[in-house]
């Protein structure tokens, strides 16, 4: 168990609150100009005293498969570069949202997510596992598939505060996957993201608000800003869930940063008082 | 597939579409007058026309650790039997709530839901899995364990529509119950519950829309009416919410029917157009 009565933001193993921003900025088809604007809003971040900083899915290039394999990066590349960069200079932590990655011989894209810890160094890479394919009549149709290939393993990084699980976008349709975590010790959920205009308004705040819920974590969702112009229309409303289920913190459709104060001391007090996690019935939930 | 231009509503297998309904009754510490209750809006709920009837949780007993074993029954006794009756004179499926059922040596007492066909056979008996011990500062308090034996058995029953999951209250806190249902091919998942106003007011819409959008199945949740003199009191707010998470009936607080209708065309219409369940990925979920 961790002190309860650390509340200092100093940078050592024990802190129980600190904080988390969400970058909630605006994707344009100019990869330049969309990483110029992830520094800007990662130094105003850092300026307001930010932890960690969580950017969207897909926040250098635009959510459109004929983008892509042009913007895509191998790692080390332009990007990571840049975040890992900005991490170490401003001693924070970077869940750099999503980008696509190309392999060596770009033959193949992943739709994939770096985090970077306060010295710049790599801690996390996760490729999106669940893939969006799906055609709603009179809403949304994309086929993610058709460019790029999925991943096939869970992430939860480690930080000085707790470990973190990190999903993308449709992979928080999955209550296994954020379980999984969760019961790999995850204390937060971070998820680069980008619902649309069909999914957004109907399943957004109440995915969020369950997983955090069910799981008695922090879910921290990010979005693009909305750009009615753009071929795939982000719904923007990048928010922050805490263990009781309640939006503690929730962005407009604009671009714009989110603060949220995040108290383990919430999630020890909540496991404790409703102890979900503890009475789960792994017996019956097996296939026999 | 079933046959999706028939809408009719015969006793047979394939109809797409049929009628549910949640009789929020008001529990009170006198049995004869609930089940008086419940046979009056038994009747008038098979009268408007229902093929299914769901009560709540402990509809014939308070919800209070002094009432079990003076309510208890053990099978077939007084409450299952009207039940029985009932769905054989009206010809409905009935998913009767729970009741305080005990062994044939009253040694101990379970949360039990007994399901009745249109003959008034049993069809399904599910004891609450997950009891609900929590202690809520400032909130509820309840420890069913000190009273209750924990069931161990996933119940689905075989309807002339489709199988039917079946979890009591605190079970529905469990995504993981709900979705081997699923994959155990229910279509809806009916639960008699009692959530109180602590977690009525944070938590029952937001569980109820999120099982059945992540499953892709109606979920019915039946409450007892809200009585403010109980030393339980329940939150009431009975629903139906549909496979794409929206909340198409929901009772106020007090006594009263609610009347679905159910659309399996619409849950096959979901699942093809957003194939979350096809989407799963099992070899990343399962533990190594």
């Amino acid at each position: 168990m961790r002190d309860k009565g650390n509340n200092n933001k100093n940078i050592n193993k024990g802190n129980l609150k600190f904080t988390a921003a969400v970058c909630q900025l605006k994707v344009t088809d100019n990869k330049t100009h969309n990483l110029n604007g992830a520094q800007k809003m990662i130094e105003e971040a850092a300026l307001r005293n930010a932890d960690i900083i969580i950017l969207p899915e897909m926040f250098n290039c635009p959510y459109d498969s004929t983008y892509f394999k042009r913007f895509s990066e191998d790692y080390p590349g332009e990007t990571t570069g840049l975040l890992s960069m900005l991490a170490a200079l401003h001693s924070v932590y970077i869940v750099g949202g999503s980008i696509p990655e190309c392999d060596k011989d770009r033959n193949r894209i992943y739709n994939t997510s770096y985090s970077f810890d306060r010295k710049g160094a790599l801690i996390g890479r996760h490729r999106k596992i669940h893939l969006f394919d799906v055609d709603v009549e009179g809403g949304i149709s994309f086929n993610e598939s058709e460019t790029i290939t999925a991943g096939s393993d869970m992430t939860v990084i480690e930080t000085e505060f707790c470990k973190i699980g990190i999903a993308i976008c449709y992979d928080m349709r999955f209550p296994e996957l954020i379980r999984k975590m969760v019961l790999s010790g995850a204390q937060i959920i971070a998820v680069p993201a980008a619902f649309n205009m069909t999914t957004g308004p109907a399943h957004w705040r109440l995915l969020a608000r369950t997983r955090a819920l069910d799981n008695q974590v922090y879910f921290i969702a990010a979005s693009p800003a909305r750009d009615k112009t753009a071929s795939y229309v982000a719904y923007g409303h990048s928010l922050v869930a805490n263990p009781w289920g309640d939006v503690i913190s929730e962005a407009s459709e604009k671009e714009e940063i989110i603060i949220s104060e995040i108290d383990l001391g919430f999630v020890n007090k909540i496991r404790k008082e409703f102890p979900l996690l503890k009475h789960r019935r792994e017996d019956v939930y097996k296939t026999k």
